[in-house]
């Protein structure tokens, strides 16, 4: 098998991690597979670097910022692959440009264009060790680039697709993506299986364990990603394409966000471009806008609702107060002690009856919803925050998905 | 004038050296020059990466101690670029390999092969400030390879003659070369030239202010190289070709080493590949030897003296406690406390009778000379360690080297 696998910062933190991330590698060596490994930084390093260009200037140039940054990963990938020649592995750093990661010329932010890496392929089948830096690349000038916080992952997964790799294995203190967090429902199970679909809503409700983008990117190519424990080496989720022989619940699992903020305009004239005037602004501050509700308009009247991250909530109030006026608003209210509770699954396409039940259960226990939206395979509401373990435990229950309690 | 300025590790230590390193790349533009910088790593930033390495190994791989090391000047190279753009110059960082730095791939102690650098003579010429990393390049493979301790002050001359730069500027913590050191005569001068050669023998001899390597370049390239001090920018020394219109003394320095211990194989059988006995096993424990003197041979039988680092004294000297038996050698005498004081001055070509002066010297002083070794532009005697200050006091003055004294 051809694997790349993905270690985060904390794998490569200290010289006893790296010893313990080269016993992965050795294993899977030993097992006969081959490997190509992407690293990030050392863990805290990134943020010393960038601690000392924001000495140099408040807003430093970011050409030079991507230079600065980028030596992170090669100190990581450099000392990786010297702890795994030690043990007689033949093991080599490549950066991004060594390792032929195009970018396009975005800094700070930049995306893959193109992973010209065959080099490693031959190395691999030698049963060679590429150690990769993540999280970079050079665009078409030979200018260094990097991918964004957590752009590794999208390294790994792009790495893997160039050497044609079976899987990207993606190394996390985690042991894998949960039917729900176990922290609420002890009986939160580890899903063995989820499909991109899935993975994606879950990433985008705050599941912090892999980036939006490594996910859509595998995706389009059909990459299984295997999520898995670097401390405990048993098999954690696989995310990877729907399977039609899977029977499937309705749901896979249920989501939930405190990170909400609740922004209402009541009674705004209902004309073309009113939308724009509201979310212009927003949009112009740097403050992601999630959910939006819009009433069927009465008597040319419609009132907007619409949800941001609790940092961005005195902000945005104070941008609506400016804004309200203008577009002849009635009033303006505000409540930042709302969360957001999803529930997420394929299942839902051919599972009639998903919505009313999710509701049914909100109802019984006495949970009233103030917001509704629906996706394919999600359905969401905002509820008051106070209700959001109360909801979580109820849903993931009638959902089917509490583990069977063992008997003792 | 077109201008290659580097900078040492203190220069670029702190952020507030950085600002005075950009203050004096500032000063350049605006009188019209184009400039180009190498930099070194911020002081200690190159010991705090080899000491991960040595954690991970003893002998860590050499290919990745490269690619981890050159981090260093990467970083600083990003810094002082950012901070030239905070002044509005446009600055971009380069590293080896973005700069065409070619080496061949000799890790830790790589030569510089070729520089590909027209791209930024297009940028000097724009006024864009390249700052390009010292001590590193890349391989015909690729790989990153670096110079060895102190290869920033080669990178800057190879530069310099890629870009056809004027004179390369080596800013450091000291303004120039003096005809000795200042603490031991005060009336010792600040040269306002010096040749290659004369350079070459200072640097041999323990003037730390430049690696050979580099002048031994410059010298082949005829680049003029101005040594001067990034506290006080005023004119250093200018290290040049000889320059024949100038009158020149006949020594233009006096400089000493007190880092020597002397050892003297007594009655050897003088017979073919004697030396390679004696100095093969010294060679093979990695030890310097410095002066030799052997002594024309007597009956047979030859005395070899030579002398070592002081630092390698004791292990040289059982080494020769071995080997003294089995060549037949009638004694074995080391004396770690003598010290090398030597006359320098390619004037001495022209001038007759400038060993025959400082042996009168010596000897009008009480001081007794123990060996002596002579080049073209170079006398050296090794004396007793006690008499150091009062030799090079006195061959100062004899030599004409003493400052006037300001009237006062």
């Amino acid at each position: 098998m051809r694997i790349v696998q993905k270690y985060g910062g904390t794998s490569v933190g200290t010289l006893e991690r790296i010893r313990k991330t080269a016993d992965i590698v050795q294993g899977e060596l030993e097992r006969g597979n081959q490997v190509a490994v992407v690293v990030s930084a050392m863990s805290g390093e990134t943020n010393r670097l960038l601690a000392l260009a924001f000495e140099v200037s408040d807003a430093p140039a970011t050409r030079e910022l991507d230079a600065m940054v980028a030596t992170g990963e090669q100190v990581s990938a450099a000392l990786l692959a010297m702890e795994l020649q030690t043990r007689g592995i033949k093991a080599y750093s490549f950066n991004g440009a060594q390792a032929g990661f195009k970018t396009d010329s975005s800094f700070v932010r930049a995306r893959i264009t193109d992973v010209q890496s065959d080099h490693l392929i031959e190395r691999m089948e030698r049963f060679e060790v590429p150690v990769v830096t993540g999280f970079q690349g050079i665009d078409a000038s030979g200018n260094i680039t990097t991918l964004g916080r957590g752009g590794s992952d999208t390294s790994a997964v792009a790495l893997a697709i160039a050497v044609k790799a079976d899987v990207c294995d993606i190394y996390t203190d985690v042991d894998g993506i949960y039917t729900t967090d176990p922290r609420i429902v002890s009986r939160a199970q580890k899903m063995d299986q989820i499909s991109f679909e899935e993975m994606l809503e879950f990433a985008s409700l705050g599941a912090k364990v892999l980036q939006t983008r490594s996910v859509e990117l595998a995706m389009r190519y059909n990459m299984p990603i295997h999520l898995r424990s670097s401390f405990d080496l048993v098999p954690g989720t696989m995310v990877t394409t729907e399977d039609e022989k899977m029977e499937r619940a309705a749901i896979s699992g249920v989501a939930y966000n405190r990170d909400e903020a609740k922004i209402t305009l009541k009674e705004i004239p209902d004309h073309p471009g009113i939308a724009s005037s509201v979310f212009g602004p927003v949009a112009e501050a740097g403050i992601n806008v999630d959910v939006i509700v819009q009433n069927v308009s009465e008597k040319g009247h419609t009132d907007i609702t619409f949800t941001v991250p609790r940092s961005d909530y005195a902000q945005t109030m104070k941008i609506m107060a400016g804004i309200s006026k203008d577009i002849g608003a009635s009033d303006l209210k505000g409540d930042n002690t709302v969360a957001k509770v999803s529930v997420i699954g394929v299942g839902m396409r051919s599972h009639a009856g998903v919505a009313q039940k999710m509701f049914q259960v909100l109802a019984a226990e006495g949970v009233n919803i103030q917001m509704i939206t629906t996706s394919e395979i999600k359905i969401t509401v905002v509820i008051d925050e106070k209700y959001v373990e109360l909801a979580v435990r109820a849903l993931h229950g009638a959902f089917g998905l509490d583990r069977e309690q063992a008997a003792t």
